[in-house]
């Protein structure tokens, strides 16, 4: 889909919204060149200046997000908009190695929504925001006629101040770096998925959506050689590392049998017939860090509920360019590439 | 609508995203309480510090707002859903005397929307945003099922530096100030009535969408008496002088004849059984100014082409605190409340 070969029939299809490939490509050949941004999925780092009152200027950098969450059911195992909307606006501001200063909360409202379930997500939203010690400061609210919405969907943006001397980003990843995955794989996007197909698991798969900004602290005061962060939600870890491979120019090597994925995870997604490398988290974070720190980096990071089943899940290597393989279970390799289609419409 | 007086089986109502009443009653009494916000309408002053490169410190506050756009029709005469979202949030942001420093856009799309009416409205918040000398720094996109949706909705969010040794705030207004409007009222609500019920006008009422802060700009390099500026949009001038009324507990009298209208928008209301003072406006201020520079700030404003028809359509007064009184052309006085109900839905 390119905006030249767009004949006046084109019409937006869900696979626009999945995170994959059409979406990337929605970004590249649309938006990008009528807007002027590339990167449609992630945070912009944005210098400014002050001044004091002695006309003094000091110039500083912030972190500024957003995203409108749309997922279908409002309720899943272990979540529900509220707190997807507060964990992942944080996320991202983290993945940017920024710590949150504050959030805020738009409401786009389906006229009929029983106000007991609008009260039990906005109680999601304070709980999220208070447990990771983050202030929401405006909000906005729209009501939109029965059958032109679905419910409810949120809008959080964010603002975050960018650490002194920290800089992430996939540009800086370099061969040699190992690939540590914070947690297991999948969660999210099972959760939902078995909610939405009236699936159940005994035990049930809960939703991973929490707040990395705690996580996020410890590893960026452990050491200055973390080089880029990534949560990966929409797409999943596949996505996610494919476009860190283009971003960097670099050839990811990555082992199966490292990824941390639960029993229950892995049965649920054979029962549906998905590969959980592309089903969204929403709690768990990648990192690429120098090897010399990765030991310690790991331990440090167990120490974090969020972190304590982190692992070195892979390295850059000299291998093919803007590549990632996969090592699998049965020994072979092979090549990883971004989602297409609309495996998990309405994830988040 | 109390959350104590919810018997379990209340509904949220168009009514509840009017900019009136019921919308205030919402975050008063479920919003507030909940996420600890007082305010949804408006932007908020967030304070923070931060440091350079040798440990010396500044302090600085920025404005962070936010806004979803969910106006129907998506095109209407003078504007869309593009131009408005850039627009809008722009006015939020110099209302509080801030200067743009970024905004974010993020999209919620309905599977089925044509992608030239996608490209259509991004080229209008290109189009508003370069007019506006304002910056989309990042993004988001989602899409929803058909019928789940309404062709596109837009969050803009935004954020501002906040001049040195300004402050604007109701909290601010003090009796003598005089009242200054900026422009002619209810542009924008009919032109999206007449649009939505398929009305013409000859010549056509346009929406007065635009971007305030080159006109802000030059009112608060003009005086440092400047106490209070809102743009009224939904719920119209009617219902943004009583929020500032409440918040000042203040009396503010206007003068029906000084309150721009132009004799078609005039005409509209009357056909569409409207009170102009309850229509959106979408490019219109309210200024509260000390009377001693009134004439000379009416004159700079006169000078800018948003503000060539600027005038003082009132006063505060020693009158009935939290009140606003309109003197009527035909010599009576009448007490103004906020919009309950659902006088135009959907609006912005």
């Amino acid at each position: 889909m390119t905006v030249d070969r767009n004949d006046g029939n084109e019409k937006i299809l869900l696979a626009h919204g999945s995170g994959g490939k059409a979406m990337h490509s929605l970004i590249r050949d649309v938006l990008g060149p009528l807007i002027g941004i590339e990167d449609f999925n992630d945070s912009a780092v944005v210098p400014f200046r002050i001044k004091d009152s002695n006309t003094e200027t000091m110039n500083g950098r912030l972190v500024f997000t957003t995203d409108s969450y749309v997922v279908s059911p409002l309720f899943f195992p272990g979540g529900d908009i509220g707190s997807l909307s507060v964990n992942g606006t944080i996320n991202d501001i983290s993945m940017a190695g920024a710590s949150t200063l504050c959030l805020s909360l738009s409401l786009i409202i389906e006229e009929g929504l029983p106000m007991d379930a609008l009260m039990g997500i906005l109680g999601s939203v304070k709980k999220a925001a208070e447990a990771a010690g983050v202030r929401i400061v405006t909000g906005d609210t729209k009501v939109v006629n029965k059958g032109k919405g679905d419910g409810v969907f949120i809008n959080t943006s964010g603002i975050g101040l960018v650490r002194k001397g920290i800089s992430l980003s996939p540009k800086n990843v370099i061969s040699g770096d190992v690939v540590i995955l914070s947690g297991p794989i999948g969660n999210h996007g099972v959760a939902v998925m078995a909610e939405r197909n009236g699936l159940t698991f005994d035990p049930p798969v809960l939703s991973d959506t929490a707040a990395l900004n705690g996580l996020v602290d410890i590893m960026l005061s452990h050491t200055p050689e973390i080089h880029a962060m990534r949560d990966p939600t929409r797409g999943g870890i596949a996505t996610t590392l494919k476009e860190i491979a283009l971003e960097a120019g670099a050839c990811i090597e990555i082992d199966e049998e490292r990824i941390p994925l639960t029993a229950q995870v892995r049965g649920a997604c054979e029962l549906l017939g998905i590969d959980p490398l592309y089903v969204a988290n929403e709690g768990v974070l990648v990192a690429f860090a120098g090897k010399n720190v990765a030991k310690s980096l790991l331990n440090a990071m167990k120490g974090h509920p969020l972190g304590k089943n982190s692992a070195v899940i892979g390295r850059v290597t000299g291998g093919p360019e803007r590549t990632v393989l996969l090592k699998t279970l049965i020994g072979g390799t092979r090549i990883v590439d971004m989602l297409h289609g609309e495996l998990l419409p309405r994830i988040c």
